[in-house]
């Protein structure tokens, strides 16, 4: 979530009617800035795995690496670090809870890619969180091993309804998968909101406590949308972000001795807001769309639909050229033929540019509300955030 | 200049012998961020009229627009008001002076493609700057009226080569203009770090004061490196201009009741640090060349060049399937064509991504240093610039 994908938010939930463009959640708690290199044997460019590490621990690592160094020795994390100091402590993410970013966090690996031994780590280091909700059920419930029934046995309260959220106890540790990778993308999901709703729901267990609580946040599928260039879905897991932080501006305001951190481990895509050589952005068609470009490419997928039904799914008028254009396409895997094809409309319909499908080494920015955020100004190292928040949690 | 310029121009500048990678001088005096969307009817992506409108007089206006309102009423500049103030005022830029921030600054007009009538202005609405430094000649003196003579005749002290900035009074105004339209790229420029070069003798012109002095410096030549998708002489402008702001460094230590604000208009060309699905960007030929893509394309048109003197000139070795690319162009215009080529090469080399060849609406960065700086904090529209500085000035 590099500053592109900030300012294009503002744009995307600007009203064209009223005169001035409102400032966003993330304009209001906009502090500072923050640099990701990764570790030199890894160049300029980070992956998630090595800037989480940074975010987490403090310490540059190379691409890959999940709170190990260089030497591929373990590092310590604030949230476990929260831990030790006595308090609750809890993740909440849209990808699979054994994604880099999580997994940085909880545990050590020497390679990202190593989902199950990061699942088994889990149980097997004795559990840590008391709240750990997001994706990842075909992980923890494998032919070879069910985490999930060792996390029952061991006293541990699991769900896969997002219903179940408004009901969690709040004294036995909290397992919530609700998809078996990442969840589904934020435009498609029958749960509006769903960070939030898993936010609230965390915090609502964690904090009901002396000794306070740490939670990470981790809206994971904006650098999804990122990868694959898709500006519809990254704008409405923007929202899902926006939301979530709304919420936590009135928990900080009732609460204010919280602390809330927001960065990115890295921008995605190389997106910008005009392309073609064009002095333009224009996210109408963006604002009105309720299914993902990939949802859309499913359906076209199952049945011919005609031009008019399209339409309705796009919720804007496709030109007979477009709709040729979806018809068209041969492929092997035709759904990602078509998703693409979607996508390239909605690019041209709103001039929005990319120019990959992997990172950006720009900086990314920084937010900070509450106690402490000022500590968080200027211009900072990503492995500068975790420093200050080893430096509060002493 | 947005954010991706300053985070591409540290890894340029970082040395991969050393362990860590150093903070540049923007590092050190980042403050903010500034969102630069245009007036409503220009939608969100601004041009570097309605940009540099905002930022001298604090109003939003359309694209085009010289420091006029939506209506075409005239605005006052900070720079004016600081005259009307009793201070001295200068202007420095590397592009013609009669360029859209620069006029912005100093003048009024519907259209900034009126660069005659803007130039007229000049001397017609009574001679402003004590310094203006840039390029422009063509516009000062024409056929059908010659500016500069009028300017002379009005007291005014001409040059037009570097070598007499040495040398300026402080008790005349003082025209330079060193170029045709633009000045040479720095990268091609005789004269080491021009920007520095004309800012360094425009302070010893203009402080030699009591009442104080503003001056606007403009790297002008960042935007035309992204337009072109050159990063090779995008890099080479942004050196001269972190060169610059370190002579200001110095010169804010030594005068401590001096304000120094930089900050972009917009950034351009979509610039990406990372392309073609790979996790890096490798700025090692860039750190080496010393001519601009368009030089060598200029000296290749003039002469069969064989690979080893190519070499020479890019100071990096090209490969045989890249230099036969070389050769192997027909087009109308061959110099550009061979350009965009040299360029395309070194973006295959350090795996840079563009994405247009206009602007970018992405939030730009706001650096600051000296008496007053933290005003200049957080989140801010390019407009409160202005406003913070008239209020300084008041
Ligand atoms: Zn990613
Ligand atoms: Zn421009």
């Amino acid at each position: 979530m590099g500053p592109a994908y900030t300012t294009a938010y503002r744009y995307f939930v600007d009203d064209p009617d009223t005169p001035s463009i409102e400032k966003t959640v993330f304009d209001r708690h906009f502090v500072g800035m923050a640099s990701t290199f990764p570790a030199r044997e890894s160049g300029y460019v980070t992956d998630s795995a090595a800037g989480a590490t940074a975010l987490a621990t403090g310490v540059k690592s190379y691409n890959g690496a999940i709170s190990v160094d260089s030497d591929k020795r373990p590092l310590t994390s604030v949230l476990t670090f929260a831990k030790a100091k006595n308090k609750k402590i809890g993740v909440v993410v849209t990808s699979q809870v054994n994604h880099a970013t999580p997994a940085t966090y909880l545990t050590h690996n020497e390679d990202r890619n190593n989902y199950n031994q990061i699942a088994d780590s889990y149980v097997d280091d004795g559990w840590k969180t008391d709240v750990l909700l997001g994706g990842g059920l075909k992980y923890f419930h494998r032919e070879d091993r069910n985490l999930i029934e060792e996390f029952k046995k061991d006293n541990g309260h699991f769900i896969n309804h997002y219903q179940q959220l408004s009901d969690l106890p709040d004294n036995k540790p909290v397992l919530g998968l609700f998809a078996n990778i990442g969840l589904p993308w934020a435009i498609d999901d029958k749960q509006a909101n769903r960070l939030k709703t898993m936010t609230k729901a965390a915090i609502s267990a964690l904090s009901n406590t002396e000794g306070g609580f740490f939670l990470l946040i981790e809206a994971s599928q904006i650098d999804w949308g990122g990868h694959k260039n898709d500006i519809a879905t990254a704008m409405a897991e923007m929202h899902d972000l926006a939301k979530t932080l709304e919420y936590l501006e009135v928990f900080v305001a009732e609460n204010p001795d919280t602390l809330v951190v927001l960065t990115a481990d890295h921008s995605t895509g190389g997106l910008s807001l005009g392309a073609n050589g064009k002095y333009e952005w224009e996210p109408k068609v963006l604002r009105q769309m309720t299914m993902s470009p990939q949802a859309i490419a499913q359906k076209i997928t199952e049945q011919k639909l005609n031009q008019q039904t399209l339409n309705t799914m796009l919720n804007f008028e496709l030109t007979d050229e477009e709709y040729a254009l979806l018809y068209e396409i041969e492929a092997a895997d035709l759904v990602n033929a078509i998703t693409i094809n979607i996508r390239q409309i909605i690019d041209g319909r709103t001039n929005t540019g990319w120019s990959t499908s992997a990172h950006n080494a720009v900086d990314v920015q920084v937010f900070a509300l509450g106690n402490s955020k000022n500590i968080f100004s200027g211009s900072q190292d990503n492995t500068d955030i975790a420093k200050k928040l080893f430096k509060l949690l002493k």
